[in-house]
């Protein structure tokens, strides 16, 4: 519901130009403000500001044609915004019902989850990627500093080229260790900021649409107690039968996105966490073999493969 | 040459209280400023300036004797100081002959090569220790992600185990492998920062024994040439006696001193190098029971073992 709130206020910034409005934005609002928890919403209908600054009419003919629509569009807007405040409002205060879908909101709650902890793990992984990174650095110094010092210390001559030998198969290795770190983390960046991403703006719309619904819907069920104005009765049928389709089609999208979403997810973190797994079991069991194998089997450039043609040698 | 310098610098801040000085202290070196190449000295002699400050005597007899003491100390060290600096300006200058001991120097220069290439090896190695820290504690906060999104996570629940599983083994192997490199590095330090600097500090002394040689010598061979006072002659000759008797004893003391240094040296780094190499090949081909048998070899405390006696617990 925070969320919501955020994009209507985003929405604001997306309003067209003010010069363009017109006094006929308040047909929809102003007869609705008679109720009685209206309150709070006296200082948040910023949408009726506007019309203070229309004095002088600025344009030719295709002008107005556009301006025109821009009207309809801000005034269909501005009744969608104020009724979705409202309703928000409302909902908060505990004073108006809201439609509740216990499983599918279990579901994106869930979704949401997902996205926190894979993020952790993208976070964890990045920094072991940077840490490693740095750790591989320094094998590649110490193993110069040991061959040096074998060539020049012929009494501990054995002894410093085995730490050598060691640290320079470290930093091999340890590069290829790395080519998988950063192959995880890129592919569970994708998972996290892309796929999961895509799906949780759908899920946003959705719930934008539900609110929408919502306030239309109680919109309709205050406007049924009037049977003396049945053009408003029937504009407020109208307004709930399309928000309601909408919203419908939404949570119908989102159900459809969400169950293939799973499936992606799965089939990428199957993948990743294996890689992972088999690429760190191999470095740290020695095993640069495996590690190569595991690298070949998930198509992932080695530094060899990654530094350029045979034109640049 | 310019350490001998320093320390002579360094020996000025250790010069006894200003207003105990006595006029005295010019005999020894005024006579002796006829020399035609004293020009750059004329600034340098600043022990001199005391003189000035010694107009009230202040004390009792005690104090007296005491003073009388301290008196004839900075008359020897003024006069010591005036003539090392002049030999070493001299030389710099090149218009003084040196000692030249070359087998003994290239001995020196060698183990000063030796402490410096050390040091990096320290640096390198708590540098590698430092980073392998936050590999560390990342494997440890990733196993625990990994374990939480394996309990909740029923469809990736093996995978997830499987990697919180590497991490903790990687967490707990590479604490063992922290000790070792600290171990090393601790060992390392004292080698360089300690044994190694202890036999230069005696260098050191050895090398400004050599100027103070020199000098008298020059003293001694620049008095010669007057048989009309064989005053001076005989006690340039005492003094050249004496500082040729410290400098061979110290020659013959850091001669002995980097043979022991060499032995000791080489023994440290024996066995620094054996557990480095094979603390490191035992933890990254895997080989827990090789590490922990590592450490238990060189009696190397592990983490619980170093956590505190069972009264803390």
């Amino acid at each position: 519901m925070a969320q919501s709130h955020t994009s209507i206020h985003e929405m604001l910034k997306d309003t067209p130009t003010l010069n363009e409005s017109n006094s006929a934005i308040h047909s929809g609002t102003e007869p609705r403000l008679k109720h009685p928890n209206s309150l709070a919403l006296n200082n948040i209908s910023a949408p009726a500001t506007p019309t203070n600054s229309l004095a002088s009419p600025l344009g030719d003919s295709s002008f107005i044609k556009s301006g025109a629509a821009k009207i309809d569009t801000l005034k269909n807007w501005s009744i969608s915004t104020y009724k979705c405040t409202r309703q928000i409002m409302l909902e908060k205060l505990g004073k108006s019902s809201r439609t509740i879908d216990s499983e599918l909101e279990a579901q994106i709650e869930q979704l949401r989850d997902t996205q926190r902890k894979y993020l952790q793990i993208l976070r964890l992984t990045r920094a072991l990627s940077s840490h490693f990174h740095h750790v591989v650095q320094t094998n590649r110094m110490l193993s110069e500093a040991f061959s040096d010092l074998a060539q020049k210390s012929p009494e501990l001559q054995e002894e410093f080229m085995y730490n050598s030998d060691t640290q320079r198969s470290l930093t091999k290795n340890g590069e290829l260790l790395l080519n998988a770190l950063n192959f995880f983390t890129s592919s569970i960046n994708t998972l996290c900021n892309k796929t999961i991403e895509d799906t949780l703006i759908t899920i946003r719309q959705y719930e934008t649409a539900r609110i929408e619904y919502d306030a239309y819907r109680m919109d309709l069920e205050n406007a049924k107690p009037e049977p003396t104005s049945p053009t408003v009765s029937a504009e407020s049928q109208k307004n709930y039968d399309k928000h309601k389709e909408n919203y419908e089609k939404l949570r119908a999208d989102i159900t459809v996105k969400m169950q293939f979403l799973d499936e992606n997810r799965i089939k990428v973190m199957h993948k990743q966490l294996v890689l992972l797994h088999n690429a760190v079991a191999a470095y740290f069991s020695g095993n640069a073999v495996a590690l190569e194998g595991t690298l070949k089997q998930f198509n992932i450039k080695t530094p060899n493969s990654a530094s350029g043609s045979w034109l640049e040698q």
